[in-house]
């Protein structure tokens, strides 16, 4: 199969494969008084949810002869409970904001009708008659993640038990039609997000149809005229494609379909969507420059990690190396032609890299390229990449962490691909320690959910900017990866039958 | 019958008729644009309806990746538009401002689920992404009036018809579940305000089955330990007593159901709820004090019209007199013995109000009751009840009218009976003209639906209170009952076959 197929196939493959929604009622007990405007409660679920809250309006003396109005604030973490949302101005569209104004009619149950991710609820009568009540709440959690199936994991480590159960947590109030970015703001699709879900999820849900659904999606998407894939894309309430197009997320969509493959033995799917993953990496041949060195002509298409200041040739040099090596070993099993293609890239992109991006003289990835900048994201993608291996490159990698002149992780998303990095060259001991370290923080400040970003230095940082921070977040979950695959083993190989048992 | 039958036969009776609702959508014609964060405008529906609005989000240039959050203003009359409602603080509860904070997550049409009485809708964008844009605005309509049925009226009297058409307007847009008090602010059923619907019904939409559901509701209501019906009761989400025993509303549900015999020819209705209009005027049988004067224990169990000041004796006991003459007339008709019983009982409390509460001395009625007080009001009501007759009475009204020292009518409600009483006198140009100078300044006004309070002498005021009164109200709504009269005759005695053809 040489061609990708019609757009219209992959969608309509996509709804094949839309998942059965799960529903949880957390019923919230509160105490049933009589309220007046101005007062103000706030209600605890416990634990984070991604769904739909109802109640139930009454009254304990006089029947209520006009409407009540109230303010209804849902929070993901106790700041947002109390915080000034009239001053927010900054960044992200303050739509995002989960508070709404709502007016009850009648008397009985309520339903609200958006979906809000939320721990705590904070409600507030802005106008009402005498003497109603408010009762009977009621979350209604949603997801497409099915509880039966995740394993419980017997460790003797309570650190590791609970960023595990934190992070299965984020996975699950992420799993929804597709796996969302952050089910509080921004639920679409993204590439880099998918990839880490879906690693994740084959060490708990196992739900592999919802990776399957996300792979069609994208292949349903309209590529840039480079032939690059969007980041990401809308698919409700009609299919949209984004209009952003990373070089290193599109790359990523290739590791993604080919560890689909891996982790489920889907032949079919893999050779249906493969085409629009062999696109991916063609495309990028049209920006190797004489040095055979890939250089998107616009820089704004890599993301690498929320730094804006960081630059990022040498780590996407990384991310091409990687998508090839997927291929490769994917292909490799499948006894495919285009392996050998994939392994002569390879080779070469290889050779380009430690040629032009890698510095002999300092034995490290100061150059041109990259303005002389050095970054621990560099490193950790050279690394994920092959071109840098065993006691050489852990020593870089280590001294890159330590030196104050590297840059140095933010996102979650990042030091994923860092501890991945070390994982890859045998250093688990280090890469536990890392994902403690990072993760094993959010769970002290008393994350149900792991957060969008994180800094372990300032865990109680609110910013203003904070208030449209996703603190439940896609890129997050994947702590259970790296700790399951220590406890289960690794699952590439699997076969699809044994994972969708 | 002498037994009222039980609440619940009552109720299925109400459910039997309950009406059709018919719905009319209004597109609003918009200019599509891009929006902007504080960009807002105003949509006119031409006329003042009741219903539901929805409108359809869209983008001009880039998906929107955020949701759309906006104020949308409901606005009967104009001067709401721009309105400070954050300064509301007094009386109705501020609930019934008719303004909503709506997030929109997802492109496509979006239907606002409450309903709003409007001509005028202003839409403000608080939060969106980029380039958004709003359009195919609709407001669907709804009533139980059907238009159908609406005979056109054909005089020479460009204001007669002016007041005629926004007089039906007034009801149609009351007329929905039951006849509603006012359609933007309380929704309930009073008596007061179903007798001037009904009977303005009669003369242009005759729904007499929804007359006979709204008798039937307040057959089904919980009397006070007096055995006097609220004034009021509420039929959703489900039936409910009203807390507020009107001694004047209680009596004039005699009436209601009298006339709707008289309009109907409608018997077996009649008989079936005459039981509890007979409870009605029982009930009075223990309030009468050693002059054989009505006088309730708690003086606010009487409205007679919107003055804190007022002294309603004389009034209450008008409205008595009317009442049992009502209920001979139509008892009679029927053969019914009870017709005695209440004759002799007319002709008692007659002479106990002219012995008691006319002035013999000053031929009006300044008395011991009302402390003194002189009203428009206890003349009215007293011709109505038949107490006064003749040129004396038409005399001492007409200088009430003009004269200083008496309480003039403030409401459209009191203002109707005022007319009525005109019209029993025969003095019929009179009452037209009374007529156009009340109903005829809110014409001239701009009115689209007449207003539950106004000042011909001033009518553009506008208090803070203002924002809360309902601008659509049943009361104002009998122009339409007193021109159509003129026109069409008397209706009263044909047969519900001839009204519901």
């Amino acid at each position: 199969m040489k061609e990708p197929f019609d757009k219209s196939y992959y969608l309509q493959k996509a709804d094949e494969n839309f998942p059965t929604l799960y529903r949880e009622e957390i019923s919230i007990p509160n105490e049933v008084k009589e309220l007046y405007p101005g007062d103000s409660f706030v209600l605890d679920l416990g634990n984070h949810y991604v769904g739909y809250l109802s109640f139930v309006l009454g009254f304990t003396n006089r029947y209520p002869d006009a409407p009540t109005r109230l303010s209804v604030r849902f929070c993901e973490r106790p700041y947002e409970i109390d915080a000034d949302f009239s001053a927010y101005t900054v960044g992200l569209c303050a739509s995002w904001l989960q508070e709404e104004i709502v007016t009850v009619d009648y008397l009985g149950e309520y339903k609200m009708p958006r979906r809000y991710a939320a721990r705590y609820i904070k409600i507030t009568v802005l106008a009402a008659p005498k003497r109603i009540t408010l009762s009977d709440f009621v979350f209604s959690a949603v997801t497409s993640a099915d509880s039966r199936q995740l394993e419980s994991v017997s460790i003797d480590d309570e650190e590791l038990l609970a960023i595990d159960r934190v992070s299965v947590n984020t996975l699950k109030n992420c799993m929804q039609r597709v796996f969302e970015d952050g089910p509080k703001r921004d639920r679409r699709l993204w590439i880099g997000d998918l990839r880490l879900e879906a690693l994740a999820n084959y060490y708990t849900y196992r739900q592999t149809d919802l990776v399957r659904r996300c792979l069609y999606l994208f292949a349903a998407a309209e590529c840039d005229k480079d032939g690059v894939m969007p980041g990401y894309i809308y698919e409700y309430p009609f299919f949209y494609s984004g209009c952003w197009f990373l070089r290193d997320y599109s790359l990523l969509f290739a590791v993604t379909l080919c560890e689909y493959y891996l982790y489920t033995g889907d032949e079919q799917t893999f050779l249906e969507i493969y085409p629009v993953a062999k696109g991916q990496t063609n495309a990028m041949l049209g920006e190797l420059d004489e040095n055979g060195i890939l250089v998107p002509k616009n820089p704004d298409n890599v993301f690498i990690d929320h730094i804006g200041s960081l630059k990022k040739t040498t780590s996407l040099n990384g991310i091409y190396l990687y998508a090839l090596k997927a291929l490769i070993e994917t292909l490799s099993l499948l006894n495919h032609e285009d392996a050998e293609v994939y392994r002569s890239r390879y080779e070469a992109a290889r050779a380009s890299a430690l040629r032009s991006l890698y510095n002999q003289e300092k034995c490290n990835f100061e150059n041109a390229y990259d303005e002389g900048q050095l970054s621990v994201h560099s490193v950790a993608w050279m690394i994920l990449g092959g071109a840098l291996e065993g006691e050489e490159a852990w020593e870089l990698l280590r001294s890159a962490m330590q030196h104050e002149a590297y840059l140095k992780p933010v996102s979650p998303y990042m030091i994923h691909y860092l501890i991945e990095a070390m994982e890859m060259l045998g250093r688990e001991e280090e890469a536990m320690s890392c994902l403690r370290e990072f993760w094993g923080a959010m769970v002290k400040e008393g994350a149900d959910t792991f957060y969008e970003i994180f800094t372990p230095e300032d865990p109680q940082a609110h910013s203003v900017e904070r208030l449209t921070t996703s603190m439940c977040h896609a890129w997050s979950s994947t702590p259970s990866y790296f700790i399951r695959k220590r406890i289960v083993g690794d699952r590439r190989g699997t076969s699809i039958q044994m994972i969708e048992k």
